[in-house]
């Protein structure tokens, strides 16, 4: 019998680094992390990740064939390769591709961490069979992936949408994009501290939240509190839930996907979050849309649909572009 | 030499229904309209309209092939034919494309009227040779089509996105669609004169426009003001495009389209509406998207966007969808 045919998936985020091989089937035949260590610079990192890639690959490499690897990560740009000044990270402009290419011979692909996530869903979660939904992750920020008719929204430039960054209150919480009232600044594990400080300022209850310092709150501690009745915990998760819900509306009214998929950390609270969302979603959609575009939660295991995602852009050719066609393209333009 | 092919472009609006004959390459043929009567019921419209389109296709029938009908109408639903409750017309849901095809044996297709203007602006004006691009159709109303990888974004359901109904003010001016603040009650010839009253009431400076009704108020006439330099009419082209501006930063923040076509007649304005949109859009775009989207005027002659987009329905097979399949699909869902 031959060997099998595996692709790598890496999941680049601010604090660690996921990586897995996955057969062709959606299936994990291996997973590990490194962490990802913010202020190393993407030389360093890359031979610490590839190091640590083909130490585990040797394990596999009698009974398996890496064909490609797929990359996602923060500020990553599909069309020409790079990573561009990611916020969580101290890089620049990175040629990650090229970089990456350095050590496999392989096809090497890269797209941002939601649009990998929304592939994941698409191939193997809760996407499967829909041709136009949208995932949202929820983690230290809000990003977007975007499928429409069976494809990922790219613009010409291969930047993505960055729903995360739409205004939703005029004059309101400073972001890092250096604007305010993005979204993100509510909607996410550092937007819902951030209503919790609002809330402690704003009302006299007691609250467990009053003891904590806003560098050690968590979203993870948020939600173990509102679970616990702390009505300062749930005033913020609902909060949360009703900008995000009003957002969400806004977009389904131009888009109207079949499905929105939340996914990432702040989404592990469950229904603490997703009931407001919910209500507050439906409650704003247009009159001939309610009833139609569908909430959920990703089904697919703990940080593993960007990592399963970025596999497939390899076994796939996402929008019509190659692979191969983009890997040259990049060396082309970076030598 | 044999005859040429012709299609019939239909746009129904509210008021007059302009109905063409398009050539292949995108030339019109002749031209005309009727009023559209809007206390007639849809049986004696269709009458009336399938009337003139015979009476003036014969003039040409010996030397063009009439090879199919397009139609652009408001609420009509691509995917089955029909015209769903229409807010401006006393019709409740009818299926359009059937009923057309009792008086013609040609292909018929339907489509909204932002979607045909898309669907012109794509085939033959600033949109040609762009894969990404939104067409807003600044009428009584806010219409929007949007193209993504070349095709038309519809919904499963075959509704189209209403970007008109993004809620820009929460808790805002009342909209037909029984909320409150969507985009349209601020940026359509109808919001700014609401934006006129509400400006009226707010200031005291003389103004030409305290001597208007509302009823009696129309785009035109604080366009002709504004030119003048009344300042309550200057104000409100300002309001509006700071609406606006803001409203497509948001949509281009998910989308990040390569231009926004602006179309209809509050755009007729000019300058007045456009720099406002321009700076206040620009201001808001995310760093990265900066200088990366182009707001546009359409440059196709007055009304005849949709036209020319409805005789391409036929021309073209849209999203995939064969029209033939789409009628006898719509045949079969209504009989």
């Amino acid at each position: 019998m031959g060997k099998q045919k595996i692709t790598a998936g890496i999941d680049i985020g601010g604090t660690n680094t996921v990586f897995g091989f996955i057969k062709e089937n959606g299936d994990s035949l291996f997973s590990s992390s490194i962490p990802t260590n913010s202020n190393e610079d993407a030389r360093k990192f890359i031979i610490r990740l590839t190091g640590e890639i083909k130490d585990s690959y040797k394990v596999y490499a009698d009974n398996y064939t890496l064909t490609g690897i797929g990359i996602a990560a923060p500020s990553a740009n599909h069309f020409n390769g790079t990573i561009e000044t990611p916020s969580n990270l101290k890089w620049g402009k990175v040629n990650f591709v090229t970089m990456i290419k350095e050590y496999f011979e392989v096809p090497v692909a890269i797209t941002n961490d939601a649009n990998a996530a929304a592939l994941g869903e698409y191939e193997f979660g809760l996407g499967k069979g829909l041709k136009n939904f949208i995932v949202i992750t929820l983690g230290s920020g809000l990003g977007s992936g975007i499928i429409i008719n069976g494809n990922l929204l790219y613009s010409e430039s291969g930047l993505a949408g960055e729903f995360g960054h739409t205004i939703v209150k005029p004059n309101g919480r400073y972001c890092n994009c250096g604007r305010a009232g993005c979204l993100e600044t509510y909607a996410s594990a550092n937007g819902i501290r951030r209503t919790v400080f609002d809330l402690i300022a704003r009302y006299t209850q007691p609250s467990e939240l009053r003891n904590i310092s806003f560098n050690q709150m968590t979203g993870e501690i948020i939600s173990d509190l509102a679970i616990k009745g702390d009505p300062i915990a749930i005033k913020a998760f609902h909060y949360t839930g009703e900008i995000l819900g009003k957002a969400l509306a806004n977009l389904a009214t131009s888009f109207v996907p079949e499905a929105i998929i939340l996914f990432g950390g702040l989404v592990d609270s469950g229904e603490l979050l997703l009931e407001p969302t919910r209500n507050h979603f439906e409650n704003n959609l247009l009159n001939i849309h309610k009833g139609k575009v569908r909430i959920l939660k990703s089904t697919i295991g703990n940080g593993m649909a960007a990592v399963l995602g970025a596999s497939s852009l390899i076994n796939k050719k996402i929008n019509n572009n190659p692979i191969e066609f983009d890997i040259s393209n990049n060396i082309e333009k970076n030598n």
